[in-house]
């Protein structure tokens, strides 16, 4: 895997800048004679798409999908598939504070010292906007495993979590922050209005469930399932944590407690519970994979916060603009895309091996 | 990145089983000319080893170091380093039950699900045993970032958190636990006594900090610092869970509160926090690079666990054999060993692009 | 590397089909601060486009280059720089023939046999049309090794040779030929017309001179200059065989007669010859690299050649329409960009392990 | 791939210098539950190792290899088979004549420009004892593909060719040149005795025939089997030329010439020829592959060769020791395990996405 791109044997590699002309991803690898047209990307695409509702970003973005190549006759071909979106509401504004001054938190200040250069429009490479590209290979590496049933939606807002007792995936798209509990959203619409206001942000904690992963995906020792996985979701924007299973809360468990207890099933065993999040040794076990990712609170804030210019000298800076109070809520979408990547590609890569 | 290889310039590849002959790892794309002899790596695998107190596994094993390639005269010649360890004490015990039946929580199920064969004396390649060859291979990373100092330790174990106001480091090497803080060990001490007593086993949250790492290092998108650094702890036998910074907390502050604010200093930026771990956008700030990993209870434990046997019917297991009670405290010098190897990484992957 | 990706630190992937509505290249790991734009890239397009003689195919294509990412204010960022080229003459015609027959020699056959699909038109994935892609990356290329002039030529077509006391590298942009030898330019326009008269096609043998190439790129032992560059042109269409230096007449000599012996020189050794092809152990030695590359006869000739149909009958085809009567004349351009690939990739190589 | 390893799904990584304690490889990627033990890669290590006749060097090994991982109960179980040979004729000789000066066409002095140290006992690192780690791995990669025989043979030595009327496979084992036509044999028997005598050493071409390869292995574009197998022949040592098929000479038939006309068989087409080696846009087409290596003359050599010291000053050397007159001779056993190493590895990359 190089800088841009992800995978093994499924690779995609995603370009673009948040002002750039487009954005796009090139997905190489995928098996030949899948049915594929832009109306089955098009829908994740619309699920993450800006400008929605009051709780996100006001750029709209109709992150329409162009597929320049790989299908033939409505069919994957085998070879690479291009996917395009272009970028239409680049808004002219004045970037000169932020192209003076670092963001503190943002990548400004790390790109700076890094590669003496930087697109400050918007954050340029380091935008959440680069997302777009990845939640449209996810689509399609979704056709790629068509037995599995990938479930995101945020568990946490602000810290406030959702009633596991509560759990309704039916409620999922019936609010604007991917919730399960239909009363844990109409909390964090106050929530994360009241956020807005006062200028701040949010941090969330997405989950994400696959169910239908057979046993046997994931390979020893470092292309672990809870590997590849761990290392996809933090490669989202403000990511900076994940747990597989019980996670941080498996620490606190004694070994007892912690066992996945098996016994015979109709088809392979059964589990008495799957505090392991689906994988032993890094490989399925055909239980639900189970994944939960922390965003923090974006640091795009009208708050002023101390910062130095890009000559050392200090100021503050008051992000404006248009930006997501909770990141996280649109990152659900893409935690979506990141798991039907990796587990697409460990599909395959159990195909060569043991296929 | 193979199965068994990691990383991305510097590339090690990790190969043997737990009762087997021996162990290894081949380092390779170290630069030449660093000055390296089995001295410098025996240290590192004498505090992982196993059998130093009533703690940890009683496999008594030397763990001794070969290195049988790629240095001449006492120094690196830029050619694959194959450092070798030789088992010693595989136990010829009776494997007979766990060859029958499957331990809940260990890869056995899912091996023999994916390869129909599995090597089931100590776990055979699924085994932690396999973290010695990353010790080795650790240890030479870390002569390639002299200007990097990296401290491991215990921050939690079955669920009792060290008191960060307590923390001394010079504590760490006085206890077997690598806790920071004389207080908790003596609580732990108790805690893991009254595990190992009842069969049972503990999960332990280990945390890394590496100081000196210059601002810059790490490449979006998709090789992020906090991605390989999840990817590469997540490798690690018994790990659910990792967090750069505040991880899970970030999620629950404000912008405001997370915002590392920046003020000039004498050697470029000071912050007035780290809640970022030392990365923004992946690319690291000059600040610590912070990194937590849960390590679970080990699930070979004395108490029966229901599972079934590998014809399928129901049964009990008990694993006898020498565990470690906890493996999280062993996995301390691992967690450094993966730390050390990513960083060294991304100081090579940023001398290729912005060299 | 991928299937559509080439590279080691400096990473290339390419898309697109020869009847698709783009193809395009993204370059991925390309330092920053390198000063780029379109004007820089577009030469280097012209040189290969088609339809601009009577040698070539009648094809009109602009192959006018967008960069679409990567680039910020007329410098490269370090982020991935996306190449992307409309096809526009992709010419309404019959495909029906092709569709249900297998041109022999063509990947026809064994791209149906390995994806059970194929994009018949124009050849669509096996075209030559995607090596347009890769002279835009190799344009880039050149920028991170300004120390190096590349020059390729056309050394031999049809089997007549040029004569190597006759070469004038200024002659080469004088004749549709990529011919440094005048006399054998004349020779050669003729045999192509008597090719093209007899709906017949001729190969052609491409070498192509690194010359500024420090010592010290190419790295032991699976990335050797030798075997970078043997790969990298033998993906090119129609490529049959690589040489590095004297290659297979280096079989025909003594040790004596094949050593390049060095005595010193103001900047480093000085060699008597080079018969090596400035390579040594698979790392440059600061003489010219050179590389010879053999072109087969396109296949798609106007002669009737006996097939099958896709249903396995006996048949026969002609390849009526636009196609070169010597495809190795128009791979030059291609032969300079992966040589410009290759070695600015090896740059880096050694800057991240030496650097 | 990285430096040191080779292969894109099986996966191949070599250590080890001529001088060191060993030298060895690391498999990954191997199928689960093929049979396998040291008696499976002896015979290979047999063919290829030295000091068995007067016509290769006299260095006594008896390259025994020793499989230490990735095989329980005489089955392979999917992880990495680490194989080991130790050296034991590291011959105490002097070598302070090569520590001081470069001898010409060895890497003596590009390493010394690359990395400023070498291991100049016997070649280190550049030494073709390399090859015989390979050779291990190419016995195992031959067990993945049971369904292909792979033949390889001297077709040219010292510029005196086979006749091809006259091949017997047969023959080859009935000559230490890996010679397929007895009358050639003879002649060559002359030919180095004459070179030996004089100080003086001898290239080679060495072919290899893979007979039943099915169609559709190979990948394009950047994975082609041409490709691969072309950067797979120019890591061995003193390799300096490759060609599939008619390779060069193909660059000098017409279009119709060079068809491999097709005709319906009873398993899948059959074909009037194979100018094209068993490809067709770099996926196989059922016929056999067909590659042949042009390995030049050794340059170590008894006649004394101008030079220069690694202090610069002109002098000059004579490369005393046990080397091989003709290196090519040894390498075939190399050539053949590195194209059961390349076809193992599509086979399998051919499961994974189109399996």
């Amino acid at each position: 895997m190089s800088w841009n791109t992800f995978g093994r044997v499924l690779r995609f590699t995603t370009w673009g800048e948040s002002h750039g002309p487009a954005l796009g991803a090139v997905l190489d690898g995928c098996p030949p004679r899948i049915t594929l047209s832009a109306e089955d990307v098009q829908p994740f695409m619309d699920a993450r798409k800006p400008g929605q509702n009051r709780f996100t970003t006001q750029r709209k973005e109709a992150d329409l999908v162009r597929i320049l190549s790989g299908v033939f006759e409505g069919q994957t071909t085998g070879t690479p598939i291009s996917l395009m979106i272009e970028n239409t509401d680049q808004r002219s504004k004045d970037y000169s504070e932020i192209a003076k001054s670092y963001r503190p938190g943002h990548a400004d200040y790390s790109y700076d010292a890094k590669y003496g250069i930087r697109d400050y429009r918007g954050g340029g490479r380091s935008s959440a906007r680069e997302t777009a590209a990845r939640v449209a290979a996810g689509a399609v590496a979704r056709l790629i495993i068509p037995e599995v049933k990938i479930t995101g939606f945020v568990c946490e807002l602000g810290g406030d979590k959702i009633d596991r007792d509560n759990i309704d995936f039916a409620e999922i798209g019936n609010n604007p922050f991917f919730c399960p509990d239909a009363e844990a959203a109409k909390r964090w619409e106050e929530k994360i209005d009241a956020a807005r206001k006062a200028g701040s942000s949010l941090g969330a904690v997405v989950e994400c469930v696959a169910e239908g992963v057979p046993a046997g995906w994931g390979a020893p020792v470092y292309a672990k399932l809870d590997s590849d996985l761990a290392a996809a979701m933090m490669t989202i924007n403000a990511t900076k944590g994940v747990e597989i299973g019980d996670g941080f809360d498996a620490a606190r468990l004694t070994g007892e407690e912690n066992a996945d207890a098996m016994r015979p099933g109709e088809n392979g065993p059964e589990f008495a519970a799957n505090h392991s999040g689906g994988t032993a040794g890094g490989i399925s076990t055909g239980q639900p994979v189970v994944c939960r990712v922390a965003f923090k609170p974006t640091s795009s804030i009208l708050t002023p916060v101390d910062t130095i210019t890009s000559d050392g000298e200090a100021t503050q800076i008051r992000t404006k603009g248009r930006h997501d109070p909770c990141v996280g809520i649109r990152g659900t979408p893409v935690v979506e895309a990141m798991m039907a990547l990796v587990l697409a590609d460990h599909k395959l890569l159990h195909n060569a091996q043991c296929g």
